[in-house]
Order: structure tokens, then sequence, then C-alpha cells
């Protein structure tokens, strides 16, 4: 019978994965509803409810306007806003997400969305929900580490920007069609003769407004105190809920004046919405736009590279926010790309586009106080009575009050105040930061996020064919001739370095120490070795045996070591200050010999390991004799 | 007046800089026949003269064949031969390199000349030359460090295999049209009732007279000893020369029996050749092909990305014997890309194809005994004498010969005996060796290449986005209680690992000492931080504050610390070993305080910086009592 190290047999093995696949820790984990549940009480419902009914109040408004950003009717903005809250609440992990629409998946969905059809949008929606949880159970959660803060600033900012503009058109009461941050000012200027009045009047009153309101939370007048009376607390409560809830406030305010001037309205309205829950189907796997037939082979060629970008940033930002609120604990990244995917999978069952986490509500939702992910149910709930309710109402809100709710939402997106930080720690990542923004803008949003990781990328593989290598004349003690000469690489020693520390090494022999003293490479650095590294040190070793040089490597790990040894059994390998010391003594490797002269007790050699820029504070401060040591730089 | 921080005046330093241009050291450097001629003698002369003849008689049957195998007529691969020896004498570093048509370069050209016109091949030799002229400015000589020696290894065994399955229709005298190694064998099956049984006979008579040749140099009996007369002398030579030039004898061999057979030609021969020497022409930028005219942008975009593959490819392949014939000496990269820039460049006017170093001519060059590069004018000298005066002689060759001399120079390419030592260093190299294989032989060459650095770059990545981290726990000494938790992640802090690591420290931190033991960050292996990671470190900061848990950051060199200071001016950082007793002692690092209890001198932190299973030879033996330590794996 087939067995493993531990003497069980193949099917014990399997009956115990399937018995962890089955236990209760696994639905813990993976429905977390199920653990939470369990400690609900009064405290935490009281909680949620105010919280879930506060980000309602936001994420109505804004679904109307993101859908907007989309290009697409109304109606779908609020379709995408409550499947996945109900979904989240079984699956996620964390307490404050918010999973719905967002500004950047609008404009993202926007792009890849054929012609503004709804139906594109709904494929995208399950195709990236599927892409999101098949990531999460293969673990690629990890991809998303190499998109670096500077291409995330930079990207978000141009995202902000190239959102706002778009919405300069509803603020500006003008029609036109255009794509990407230039074109929208050349046709804003182009058409800005046909400015309608009110709309502009209304727009930028209503941008006041929020922005005022906005600031209403932050006032001392509104922390909450310890002493402060039942009277006052309701007080603060209420101006708190005014700041949360501007949103709304502004676009009923303004829906309610349109209405009024019904018979002679002024402003652009958004018109009729289609009233009603949307219906439970399965998403549109063809569609006919014009006339023009799409199979699914036509609908995914013109979706594209979207299938990779969309999931990506869904992913991105789900985590960011996560992270972000998670309090210092660590989170489950699977757990949340599997909760994530099936709000994207569920939703496009109700025509919702695609979804992530929410950085605005998110930070509603934590700060009105909620307890556990149940909140999102009365946030979902609010959504479906409104859509089933309200959409009769819906029409009269003007739309420059919609593009007023945008523009607000994403200015603070632009983080310029990032800029100077960057500068601070590493210069060269402020040119990821640019190249990342500036592409962005001017060229596409997905590209600029290419282009960001393409530059992070090419620093880091610079870095890892190039490192920094320390190099140290030791000099004997009553002389001024060179005992040995220690090279130490600042990294590890794969395929791209090796040329690189094979070339620095063999100069340092040659020039550094013309008297043909030793070297001594510190590989306390190398974390690992692979074929073109072993191959490049076994070229080194011949090249010194040639020159009847010594060589010895030092600070050796096992794993290593066995990579050298398997092309170079001969390597000199000095495992012990001892070992070392003899064979450094001995000058020339070749030959065998006890050390002489020097006691290995004496030679005192660098305490360091690597750098002789650091003090190492985890070594004993020994008061010993030590060789002079001269450092050259080798770079 | 603006100057630098030596004092000196822009216009100071830019006179320096002009004169350091100017130099005689830069005309050494950049023209290296200035220096070596100065030094030539008579000896230099006779090893030059027998070398060059002995290479000249090899380029001249292998460019014939070779020009088939880029699917052009065979006067291109005598016009590719003769440039590239006389630019290389003036500019090339290395005695032993030999310029012109490959079997590697011969096929990438043949699959990016369009229907087999010479003109493409022309333009792509100017255009690579350019291309690797320009990279050598540029000094990007760095990107083929890039491609690791397990790619190469797939790479060159693959082509060998699809070159010489590529010259089976000429052994077997059939006539067919095919792409790539299975298309190739399937077009072999279907055809080969049309076998040829002379050219099948002539051409494996050739095979098995060109493999024991090969041996004859390998023999006991030519080596040469001291004691030999001159007559031995002479016949040893001659017998050396017989193996070196074996392919000139048996195709001239060939030759002779098929001219004599003229009446009744049993052969494929290679037909009338246009003789005489090539015009000195500027390259084609356009070109009309059966009819069809091509513009220059027209012809750029069927070559599409060979202008990337070709240039890599050569500097490769350059570059590789370079170093592979440099006797341990350090070479300019960056000379021998201007060299083989010039030898392109200049080749494409007089109708070469794409050349490089080639590996079986310079192992002849050199064996034959070359003292200076001034062996290649010879080798010029000879192919200039054939296109000259030999061309009407060449067309009796018979075909099968020719493929008879290119399948025995490449079936040694195919490396096959790396695969063991590749397991044994590290066995995902093997993942990358067979993917490049694989790739190349049943897909195309040049994605084989892609997809080997890729898969390289991959594991690359991956290893940086997932450093092993090791944990150690440092228990107090008179006591089962953890003192602190010592956590050194092995690689360098950027943005696609600092996630991994604060996961991993926040992990040990709660679970491996739920006594609130303070962790050490070992930064001994960090060699540079940017603003993610940086930014990270902050957030990990704030984790622990909150948790009122203490976190040092110790071993750390100045320029992390100041990239780490940036974002968090509050950071701890132990700079001395006294610095780190007192903070590990005090526990929570909020308060101040003097190292309580343990003094410094007793605490002996473990030696070693990042890694429990080394033994640090750079250390003295010191006898101090050390706390216990029980490595946790991270991993």
């Amino acid at each position: 019978m087939p067995s493993n190290g531990r003497g069980e047999s193949i099917s014990e093995l399997a009956q115990k994965k399937v018995r962890r696949f089955f236990s209760i820790d696994t639905l813990y984990k993976r429905v977390p509803v199920t653990r939470w549940m369990q400690d609900y009480n009064l405290e935490c419902l009281e909680g949620d409810v105010m919280a879930g009914f506060t980000v309602g109040l936001t994420v109505i408004p804004q679904a109307i306007a993101y859908a907007g950003v989309a290009g697409l009717d109304p109606n779908y903005g609020l379709y995408s806003s409550f499947m996945g809250c109900f979904v989240y609440v079984f699956f996620g992990t964390s307490k404050d997400i918010t999973i719905g629409p967002t500004a950047i998946m609008s404009i993202m969905t926007h792009e890849y969305s054929y012609a503004g059809s709804a139906d594109f949008a709904i494929l995208l929606c399950f195709l990236s929900g599927l892409i999101i949880f098949a990531s999460g159970i293969c673990n690629l959660g990890f991809l998303v580490t190499f998109i670096s803060k500077p291409v995330i600033v930079g990207f978000t900012s141009a995202a902000a920007i190239t959102i706002a503009s778009s919405q300069l058109e509803g603020l500006f009461g003008l029609k036109f069609d255009s794509e990407g941050f230039i074109d929208t000012l050349v046709q804003l200027f182009e058409n800005i003769g046909d400015t309608r009045w009110p709309d502009i009047t209304l727009g930028i009153s209503c941008m006041v407004v929020l922005l005022l309101m906005r600031k209403l939370k932050d006032l001392k007048a509104v922390k909450a105190q310890q002493h402060d009376t039942t009277g006052t607390r309701i007080w603060k409560k209420s101006l708190f809920l005014m700041s949360v809830g501007r949103n709304a406030i502004v676009v009923i305010v303004a829906g309610i004046i349109a209405a009024s001037l019904n018979k002679d309205q002024p402003f652009t309205i958004t018109g009729e919405i289609q009233p009603g829950l949307p219906n439970f189907v399965v998403p549109p796997f063809h569609t006919t736009i014009n006339g023009t037939y799409f199979s699914f082979s036509d609908m995914m060629s013109e979706v594209g590279i979207g299938l990779a970008i969309i999931p990506l940033i869904s992913i991105l930002e789900s985590i960011a926010i996560a992270s972000a609120f998670s309090g210092g604990k660590t989170i489950d990244a699977t757990q949340e790309m599997l909760a994530l995917g099936l709000c994207n999978i569920m939703g496009s069952f109700v025509q919702s586009y695609p979804v992530t986490g929410s950085f605005s509500r998110t930070a509603v939702n934590s700060t009105s106080g909620v307890k556990t992910p149940a909140g999102a149910i009365i946030t979902g709930f609010l959504v479906v009575l409104a859509l089933a309710f309200l959409t009769p109402y819906f029409k009269y809100i003007p739309k420059a009050s919609l593009s007023a709710v945008i523009i607000c939402a994403v200015i603070f997106m632009v983080e310029y105040e990032y800029v100077l930080p960057i500068w601070r720690v590493r210069r060269i990542d402020q040119l990821t930061l640019w190249g990342t923004f500036l592409t962005c803008l001017f060229w596409k949003l997905e590209y600029g996020i290419l282009v960001g990781v393409g530059i992070n990328l090419g620093i880091l593989l610079y870095n890892s064919a190039r490192p920094k290598i320390n190099v140290d004349i030791v000099m004997k003690e009553e002389s001024d001739e060179p005992r040995y000469v220690k090279v130490a690489p600042r990294s590890g020693l794969f395929f791209p370095s090796v040329d690189h520390v094979r070339t620095q090494v063999t100069k340092t022999a040659i020039t550094a120490a013309n008297s043909r003293a030793p070297v001594v490479v510190d590989c306390s650095h190398f974390s690992g070795i692979d074929f073109t590294a072993s191959k490049g040190m076994k070229a080194l070793c011949t090249d010194f045996e040639r020159r009847q040089q010594g060589l010895v490597f030092t600070n050796i790990t096992p794993g290593v070591e066995r990579g050298l040894r398997a092309l170079n059994e001969n390597v000199n390998i000095a495992k012990t200050p001892e070992e070392l010391a003899s064979t450094v003594t001995n000058g020339y490797l070749g030959s065998s010999g006890g050390g002489v002269g020097i006691s290995a007790g004496r030679v005192g050699l660098t305490p360091e390991s690597g750098d002789n820029d650091v003090t190492n504070p985890l070594l004993q401060g020994t008061n010993q004799s030590r060789p002079t040591i001269v450092p050259v730089s080798a770079d």
C-alpha cells in the first residue's frame, strides 16, 4: 500500500483532507456569518441598523450618479447596489466594507462596454466575478502586491480627474460625446457657448453645499463628549447624519425644486427611469445592439483586456480597503476574493455592472458605528425599497446635482499629498508615480497601470541585476599589505546578477589587491542560488585557479552550498572562523595547511556579515584587536 | 558661477569630459587595434595566418550551407562572411571571436525575411546593427543577463533540432515547403516515397566521414608532444588541419564527384550561383517581391518583433562566446556590442544577412593558435577570393553534402548534458529549461525565449514577493517565557514583499508570542526600501502601537533608516547591542528607560544576523552564555 513518510496510507490522507474540508473550522472560515452570528446581540443590531441606514442614504444618490459615469441608465446603478450587500453578509470577513458601484469601476465599465450597452456591462460583471472567484481559489491574491502604492496613487488621481472632467458636461448642461480627459476639455470649450445657466447655477450651488456639509462632521461641536446630555447627543447625531447623508439631502432638495417647477422645467433632469425591481435572469451571453448581432465571442473580443483589468482593480480596491479598516488584524485575502467574486457573479443575475468595495461608503459605515457585516442587509433593503417605490420620483433629479455629487466625491481622490513623502522615501518612485499618472490621464487608464507596473518591475529587476557590492580590503596587522579582500554582494545570487557579481569580484581581485591576496566572498545575503548563478560561480573559481589566487566562500547557507557544490565539488567554503583564518593565511588555497603566524583567536575578522556601514547590535561589543579595514566602493 | 561639490565650474567639468573623450585611452578602448598593433610581431603573424586560413576553410562551406537555412541563395552566405571579419579586426576586443553567419542567426533570419527575400534579410542586418550599436552606447548589455542559462540551453537545443530537421529535405533529395519541426516531419513522411537514393547515400556517407574526421583531432596520436621530430610535427599538423577543415574537404570531394558525373547527374546539386563580389550599395529600404511593392513601413511591419529578437540573440551569442574564450578576463561588453553593431551595419552594404560570433569557428580559431584579431583578415580575404574566382565551381556541390555539413554541426548543439546538473542545482530551473525547449520546438523559436524569460522572471518576482522569513523566539534565561521574537526576512524590502512581511510579522507577534513579547525585525537583508514598503512598515508600527506591543528594527543600513523615518519619525531603531537590550527588556517601547535586570553584557543575543542555520565564520567563537533560541518556521 502506498504511504507517505509518516506511515499514513494515501486513502487515510485523503480521508483526512475530506474530513478537514467538511470541518466546522472550514465553515467558519468560508462562510464567516456562521461564526459571528453566534455572538449577535441587541447592541450589534442597533449599530448595524443605524450604519446600514446611513450607508443606504449615501449609496442611492451615488448609484444613480455613477450609472451615468458608466454610461448606463440610472436604474443600473441601483441594480448594482443591493445584491453585493446581501451576498457579502454571508461571505465577507470585514464588518466595514460595503460592496457596490464605485467611481473607478464605473469609468472602467464605461471603457469596456461597447456603445454603452448594459448587456456588455452585465456580462463583464459575471465574468469578472468568475475570474475573481477563481483567483481566490488559486491564491492569486499576491498578484495585486505587484501594484505599488505610487502606481495606485497615480492611477486613482488620474481616474478622479478623468471622472470629474466627464461630469463637466452635466454640470454645464451641455450635450456632447467625448472620450478621455483631453477630448472632454476640448469639447467643453467648443460647446461652452451653449451652457445652460440654470444647470450650472444649481450644480455649483450643490457643490458648495456638499463641501460645506462634508466639513460639518469634522467640527468640534459635533464630536461626541462624555458629559453630553441626551438632547445634545441627539442634536450631534443629527448633524453627523446630515453630514454623511449630504448626497441624499442635496439630491432630494434639488429634485423637489425641479419637480415643483415641472411645467416650465429650467433644469436638465434625469428623465423617466424604468420602474421596479430587476428580474432575476441569467446574464446575457449574446446581444443585439442597433441591429448588430454580437455572439459570445464577439462580445469577448470587444471586452478584451477588460477581463484582466477589471477583476484586478476590483480586487485591488477591495483588499486595499479591507487592509485600511482591519485595525491591524491580518486579512484573509483569499476569503475576501471569494466573497467579492460571489458578489459580482450573483449581481450579474440582477443586471448589476462590476462592483467592488467603496472607500467612501466603507468609511461612512465605519464611522456610523457598524458592528457586523449584517449592517449591509439594511443598506441593500433600502436600495430595494427605492427601486420598488421611488423610481417614479427619481426622474426629477437634475443632472447637474448628480454631477455635483460625483465631482465632490472624486476630487478628494486626487492624492497630491503623496508627492512629497514619495520624494523623501525614494526619489525614483516619482518616476513610477508620474509615469502612471500621465499615461492614465493622457492615454488610457488601464495602460497607465501597465506602464506603472512596468517601471516598478524594471527598477526591481535592475536592482537584482546590479546589486550593490561592498568591498573591504582587510590589511595585515603589522604591515600595509592586504591580507585578504572581502566582497559582499547585497542581494540574492540569481541569474540576472551573477555576471555582474563575477565581473566585480574579478575586477576587485585584479585591481584592488595586486598582491594576489585571497578574495573572500561573503554570501550572507544570498537567499538562494539558481543554475545560472552556480555555473557563473564555477567559472569564477576556474578563473581564480588559473590565476593561482585564493577564493573562499563564507557565511553560506546549506541550500546555497548544495547549489554551489552540485557543479563544483572543490569549491572552497569556510564554515568556521578557524577555517577562514587558515585559508586566508595560506594565500593560495590549492595547498592545504594549518594556520601559520596568525592564530584564529587573534585574526578578529570583521564582525559584520556583509556591511561595513552598519553597527550590528545583535552582536556583543567584542574588544579584540582588529585588522584595518579599508572600504572600497565597487559601484 | 555654478559649480559642483569639488569647486570645479561646469565649464571646467565639460572641458575635462571632452579631454577624456579625445584621450589616447579612449582610442585604445574604442578602437582596440590601435593598442595591440603596437606589439605586433612575426610570431603573431605566423599564428594569425595559420588560424585565419583554417577558419576560412571552415567558413566557406558553412556559409554556403547556412544560406540555405536562411532561405537565401548560397552567394548571400558568402556575402555575409567577410565584412564582419574586416570590421572586427579594428573594433573587436577578443582575439578568438570570428563574426559571420551562424546556424541560429540563419534560421532566425529565415523566420523574419518575407518570402525568402534577400532584401528583407539585408535590411534586417542593417537595422539589427543599428540597434546593437545603440544598445552598446546606452549600456543595455545588462538586458542579456535576463536570459538565464537554462533558457539558452533550451533555446539552442530546440534550434539545433529545428535546423537539423529542416535539412532532412536536402538529405533525402526531396522538395517540399514546410515550417517548423512538426510540419517538416509530417511532410517528410508524406514525401518519403520520392526519396532520391543517390542523395541520401551521399548525405549519410558525408555525415559518417565528417563525424569520423571530427574525432581525428582528439586522437592521442595527433596531440603535439615535446619530443616530436619536425616530420612528426608536420604530420600531426596535417591531421589536425584535416580535422578542422573537414567541411571543406567533404564538400570539395562531393563536388568533384558530382562534377565528374556532370552528364548524367545523379545528385541534386546547388546550381548556378551569381558569380563575383557583391556591390557596395546602400541597404534596400523598399522592395518589390513578385510584383508586390513594400514600402519601408510595410517591410517594418513584416519584420515586426524580429527587430528585438535578432539583435538580442546576436548580442547573446557574441557575449557568451567572448566570455567563454576570455580566459577569466572581464570582457568589455559595451565595446563588443559596438563592434558587433558595426559588423552588421557595414555588412548590410555588401548584402549580408544578420551575423554574430560563431561558436564553432571561434573554437577552431582558438585551437589553431590565433594571436590577435588580425587572423580574421586572412579569413575574410579567403572568402573574397572564393567569391571572385570559385563561384562557377560551387554549382556542382551536392545539396546532400551541405545538409550533412549542417546536421553534423548542429547535433552537438543539443545540450542534453545540462539536464542533470540543472536538476542538482535547483529543480525549478527544469521548468524554465523544458518550457523554453518545448515552446521553441513546437511553437516558435522566439516565443520559447519569451516563455523562458517569463518563467524565470516569474520565479524571481515570486521570490521577491514571498521572501523566506526566519523566525526565532529568544527565551528568557531562567524561565520559559519568551524574551523577544526575532523576525528576519531574507530579502530586500520592496513593494511586492512588504504585505507578506507585514502579515508574517503580525502573525508571529500574535501567535508565536502570546505574552506580548516585543518583536525585533532584523533588517540585515534589506538592501533598500521603496515608498510602498516604507508605508507598509508605518502601518505595521501603528498596528503594534495599537496592541501596545514593542517593535524594534535593527541591523539597519543608513539608507533604509532614512526611508523608514521619512514617513514615520518615531520608529524604534536599535543601533547598538545596548540599545536593543534595553528596549527588549522594557517590553513595550512606548516608555523610555535603562536596561533593567539583564545587563547588555549578559544578554548575548544570537550572533548571526538573519540566519539560524549558518555558522558565521567572520565571527569569533565567543563563549558567552546564550539565551535559548527556538526557531519557528514562518513559511
